[in-house]
């Protein structure tokens, strides 16, 4: 729930309550508010929720992933949420309307704990995150994360690391008291938001094949290792283009694309999906936070032999007025000198620079290609040389 | 003169006055304010404007390029400016700052031209611009000056195309008055931004090959045809990866790379200058324009077979509040299925949709990998299908 999110409710259920019209006229049955209760293989039935049972040829799995939400005592209590389904935002937006919310703990300082982080600021909660990691964002750099902290102590929001929820009750003043590793803290609302898991129940009872990520195996087709069963989405492994590895990256843009290449297979055409370079975002109040490839860790992970350098630029030019500083590292590999991965931080042009590095880590592109890159100079939108040259002409050196 | 002149004109004075310093102690002697008068090349001498002569085994000609003006009555008078060099700039802000100015008229409606709209228009001052053709930045496509246009229209900006500057003489009220091709318009302040040529008088001297565009030509190495002369900047010329053609593209960014390619080889490095993609951009008030590659015509002009599309997206998720409109042209050779070029125009997300592009250029990708490359998406950064996925997707169609 992104402070956006008001716009986003409306903006899914306008397309939901559209979805039975668009279908009309096609011949194929869309039943909303219907789940799949199980499968049977040997029929070629799926059994559902409203009792019926439907025949397949074929069979496409977008079930998706679901939030990770620990066993610990007190999470079933009122005021406790996670966020993942669209359900979960409505809950939560018609709790802080309805409720009196004066304090929020958010639990885990990734993605959806800094976005949420933004969302309840915005509605004048105050506002502390908790994560077992030492800093926020743990996908990026410390010396970026600590732009991230600065961002959310400015904001208002505390950030307390190495802090685990231990359990949940209810409270006094306030509606909830949780227990941490680190003492016991007061809200009226707790958001957990310490990762999601793939759903892959079906996948189980069907006998395909799960990959080392815990996500349901799929090849460039979105076939799984059964013939006629397809998988796409949140629920399934994609390719990796850099680590060369079959990973779980459970991103909207990912799940769109691979529900579309496997619509064309399955309606007989042929398409492949070609993979992702991990590129991935999120705003922080008026930071933008984006990175792309792989880290270090994940480079020396997957045989390279990484070596990296962060600089600080401007992204626009200097003479320009207003806030430009953009952090920008890359990760290279020594042996081949490609480049490996890439991570941003700015009030401004962070994405922009990670969408350009994107492309280049897609086709594989070199350090000293990279340097020269050509893009749309003019003061206003970015210097002559550009933070990318700059960070890849550092980076040539340590080579 | 953008609207950020001051701030620039600022930096580059601090620029050049920490000139001489920066190169104490390396032996190098810099002369500023110091024109080179003529070369001997038998006797490998300079001849400089203070009378002295050095001498040379290795020369690096950045004699840039000049504003072109035409040979027309009157334009020798006070309040015509031209807009190439800081003193340029410094000239026209004194004369804003100390005349009175109302009315002003720009002599073409490209970068300059349109840059200085905003300039003046900021400034309060009435500004009207022409040009001999029938639509303002003609680089890009007829549907996207309309918007340009429009963007001028709303800021108060007049533009008449089709119309010529014949003569300009001394006004009554107004300080100036000019006589166009469309009858006579009043001006306190004239600026003439209908160009620029290479500056290759000592060229000719030396008599260094000259490309097809008018600047010279050098190679890789960025040397011109005689051993031991080299070249960059806005005097020569550069090579254009699409068209595979040597052009003048003459732009600060390519500048820079063009010195430091040449510098290395001078010093005994080794070094080729990759080229361009023909990147550019500029910003009009609240727009972005930007663009990249070729255009059907270039396209045309290079033998390719160029198919294209327009199409009107969001630069971020539609459920997004602000305006967000963007409009992105893509060109592909129907022969290869390469993309060829693209042009963009928006308040947000043109110059990172083109960035983005060009590094696609730059590799040469077709628009079936283009249609699904990896940007790093989140709703307030970007849509889920981005306008370069949905823009790629439908020119596949048309190939």
């Amino acid at each position: 729930m992104p402070y956006y999110i008001g716009d986003v409710i409306k903006e899914e259920k306008r397309l939901i309550a559209r979805t039975p019209e668009k279908f009309r006229d096609t011949g194929i049955d869309v039943k909303l508010n219907t789940s799949a209760e199980g499968i049977d293989a040997d029929k070629g039935i799926v059994r559902l929720s409203d009792g019926t049972a439907i025949p397949y040829d074929t069979l496409i799995l977008g079930t998706g992933a679901s939030a990770f939400i620990p066993k610990i005592p007190g999470v079933e209590l009122e005021g406790v949420f996670s966020l993942k389904k669209l359900d979960d935002a409505i809950q939560i937006k018609n709790f802080i309307n309805n409720k009196e919310c004066r304090k929020a703990i958010i639990v885990g300082a990734g993605f959806i704990g800094m976005e949420m982080s933004e969302a309840l600021r915005v509605r004048g909660i105050e506002t502390q995150v908790i994560d077992l990691l030492p800093r926020p964002a743990i996908r990026w750099d410390p010396e970026f994360s600590k732009v991230i902290l600065e961002e959310l102590t400015r904001q208002n929001v505390i950030f307390s690391g190495e802090t685990g929820i231990v359990s949940i009750e209810k409270g006094m003043d306030f509606r909830l008291r949780m227990k941490s590793t680190r003492g016991e803290m007061d809200a009226d609302i707790i958001i957990i938001a310490i990762g999601i898991r793939p759903n892959t129940k079906l996948a189980h009872e069907l006998g395909l094949q799960i990959g080392k990520s815990g996500a349901i195996q799929v090849n460039f087709s979105q076939r799984t290792s059964k013939e006629g069963v397809y998988a796409v989405g949140d629920c399934c492994e994609v390719y990796h283009r850099v680590s060369h590895r079959w990973v779980h990256i459970p991103l909207g843009d990912v799940a769109n694309k691979q529900g579309r290449v496997a619509g064309r297979n399955v309606a007989g055409g042929t398409m492949i999906f070609p993979g992702v370079v991990g590129a991935q975002s999120f705003k922080l109040f008026s930071l933008e936070v984006a990175a792309t490839g792989l880290d270090e860790a994940e480079a020396l992970n997957s045989g390279y032999h990484p070596v990296s350098n962060i600089i600080w630029g401007n992204a626009i030019a200097r003479a320009m007025p207003g806030e430009k500083r953009l952090g920008l590292k890359l990760v290279a590999d020594r042996a081949s000198g490609k480049l490996l991965g890439a991570q941003a931080v700015g009030t401004l042009g962070a994405v922009n620079r990670i969408n350009a590095l994107s492309c280049a880590l897609w086709t594989g592109i070199a350090l000293d290609e990279i340097a020269y890159l050509d893009f749309a100079y003019a003061p206003p939108v970015g210097p002559a040389w550009d933070p990318i040259h700059i960070a890849a002409q550092e980076l040539m050196r340590k080579l």
